[in-house]
């Protein structure tokens, strides 16, 4: 059900041909009210796309009504004509939704776009595509639309949770791209709750912080990442903003571990925790260095618990430790121990898709997990043999 | 010639049977003087190797008579064994040489490994290794010491430069673990200049600043990196540091050169040249992040000028740049114009192996060229099919 599992959203996705090959490429998700709070996250790049350009400043009064969503073009580094085919896609969207009967602005529809960079959309058909969403709207369309926003993605990324006399659903898409500050990505999501913007805000990046921002497939972080939360108030519950941050952080992580366990050509899902870090930036920044390690990525692939290829990495970080202190377990088998030769390599399983790396820093109190996967022949493959 | 192009100096490579394949696996380099003036730089890892420990202690005092290499094992992260074990590759060194009368303190003799990380190494075989290249050591023992030196590479790397009057020759290995602040590496040049300690230090590091650290393969810092230069002064010339400098630099820059071409599994030689970057910080910052993005090296792979990826990673970075003025041209196409679409991808010609992408900041006057290769399947094979 995704972005339609809670009350009072109507969602659709379908075909309008950006796509050369005929997939769903244009969604359209509208909150029916009665409140209008929205809060967004964006990519950190300084290449932002046109359509995160728009969608920031629209959303920065804490409002947004509905968001139009196009993939087979991400309309990034398109220069100024990018962001007029940015705002004519809200202008197209508000004008059509209110000839339709319901009456939304421009400045309330958020703009998302993914696909490949430096080329302008066929204007013609999002036009043609946005005029059939608002025609087809439906309380059900939520798995329609979380299929238009696919790229190379293999399956729609969905998840709903049940609060406390609320719900929220959502939707992502992203399978390369992947990285901290966010990626490729875009993720929807759709509260019933009554819960003020600037507490959906802070709720939204508390949740981001632990769940998209711990995700890293390549190391790339795109142009277009964008997360949006939208809350109407329809279930008239009210939830306490810890209770509500909890079950938005569940539904967050549940979308991010579907991102990466899809996340291109991977055939091993990561999972690298630090331990006994001196600070949680302390360990974010030596479980990342592990976890873009190229060389690592390969051994995993292999079935090769190559623990120097852990030590490697985490000695190119400033984070607090001693050499000769640092314990790195692999699937449960503590393969270094003190810097140095552990158990035997021979003891580690590897043959589960599922690979846990655990590496002690005994230097204080933090413990952050930073999900990746492989690196494949496959993700070659898929990287060399098109444009994306 | 390599190390043995330079006047007064020995070398030999052989196979003691450390490798499994019985390939050549041991090497050793002696200066038969007068003088004795050594330098070094050593990886920046946290995990430094037990011989890198050793040799830059010994090397600290700016003079060294003797080299002595192993491959087929790294003796990384082997804590106070895999130190006891460098030593006793001086001790024994230093005590053969000194039998066959060539008298050689241990704390003269350097020591570097190369290989897997975190396996002892077998030192009974180590030890007939050096008593069989005191033996066998001549002065034209230049190529077989760098053939003894190979892990992963295909092809020995050699570098012979004519200065005025004096002569400098190296030789160097490395294919994975290629990165900035040095790699996998390991790097021996020999020059019968006259020059003071400190004065081969000084132009050692410029040499290495500007070649060895501008090679990134795969973005990984290997726990060996070492760069060893040694000075006997029998040319009897005493050049300029200036000059010298400039030699050395071109020597090192060759080797570096010849790395990068022989990375694991490259099918392209890519040239990153950040032009008019505020400053050569901002500008290495910015060459690294493109060099590093595994997406973009896909894409090179896949003969795909796809400046979209350019622009994603160099988004990444502090570089000073306004984004709507950056220009990209992929081997001399202009792609991407002011941060947008610029000529036609279809107008780039990328079937050579080499590939030129020259990003254009237009924030100050300074110029930065990293070296790097394309991620291929090939690189994934070498990575994942063995432990290296």
């Amino acid at each position: 059900m995704s972005v339609t599992a809670a009350q009072g959203f109507r969602a659709i996705g379908l075909a309008a041909g950006i796509k050369a090959s005929g997939k769903p490429d244009v969604a359209l998700i509208v909150n029916d009210g009665p409140t209008d709070h929205a809060a967004a996250v964006f990519t950190s790049n300084r290449f932002p796309a046109a359509p995160v350009l728009w969608s920031r400043q629209a959303v920065s009064d804490g409002s947004a009504r509905a968001v139009i969503v196009n993939s087979g073009g991400a309309n990034a580094c398109t220069g100024a004509q990018g962001f007029q085919d940015a705002h004519a896609m809200a202008e197209a969207t508000s004008h059509r939704l209110t000839e339709a009967g319901t009456e939304i602005g421009a400045g309330d529809v958020l703009v998302c776009s993914t696909g490949l960079i430096g080329e302008l959309l066929p204007m013609d058909k999002v036009h043609a595509g946005i005029d059939e969403c608002v025609a087809a709207l439906t309380y059900d369309g939520g798995e329609s639309a979380a299929l238009a926003i696919m790229t190379t993605d293999s399956v729609p990324k969905l998840a709903v949770r049940q609060g406390e006399g609320y719900v929220i659903g959502g939707m992502a898409k992203g399978a390369g791209m992947l990285a901290p500050g966010l990626a490729t990505m875009l993720v929807f999501i759709t509260t019933d709750a009554d819960i003020p913007a600037h507490e959906l805000d802070q709720a939204l990046r508390q949740a981001t912080s632990v769940s998209f921002d711990r995700i890293d497939s390549d190391g790339c972080m795109s142009t277009n990442d964008t997360v949006i939360a939208l809350a109407n108030g329809a279930s008239g519950s009210s939830p306490d903003t810890g209770a509500f941050t909890e079950v938005l952080t569940d539904v967050c992580i549940d979308l991010a571990r579907q991102l990466i366990a899809d996340a291109e050509g991977a055939s091993k899902d990561i999972a690298i925790t630090v331990h006994a870090a001196h600070s949680e930036a302390d360990g974010l920044e030596a479980a990342r260095a592990i976890a873009r390690s190229n060389l690592l990525k390969c051994a995993i692939h292999g079935e090769d618990p190559n623990w120097g290829r852990v030590l490697s990495a985490l000695g190119t970080t400033s984070a607090v430790f001693e050499s000769d202190e640092v314990d790195v377990a692999i699937n449960g088998v503590t393969v270094c121990r003190g810097g140095g030769v552990g158990d035997s390599r021979d003891d580690v399983d590897m043959s589960e898709r599922d690979v846990l790396i655990d590496v002690y820093l005994k230097a204080g109190e933090s413990t952050v997990t930073i999900w990746t996967n492989d690196l494949t022949s496959d993700y070659v493959y898929e990287n060399s043999a098109y444009s994306t």
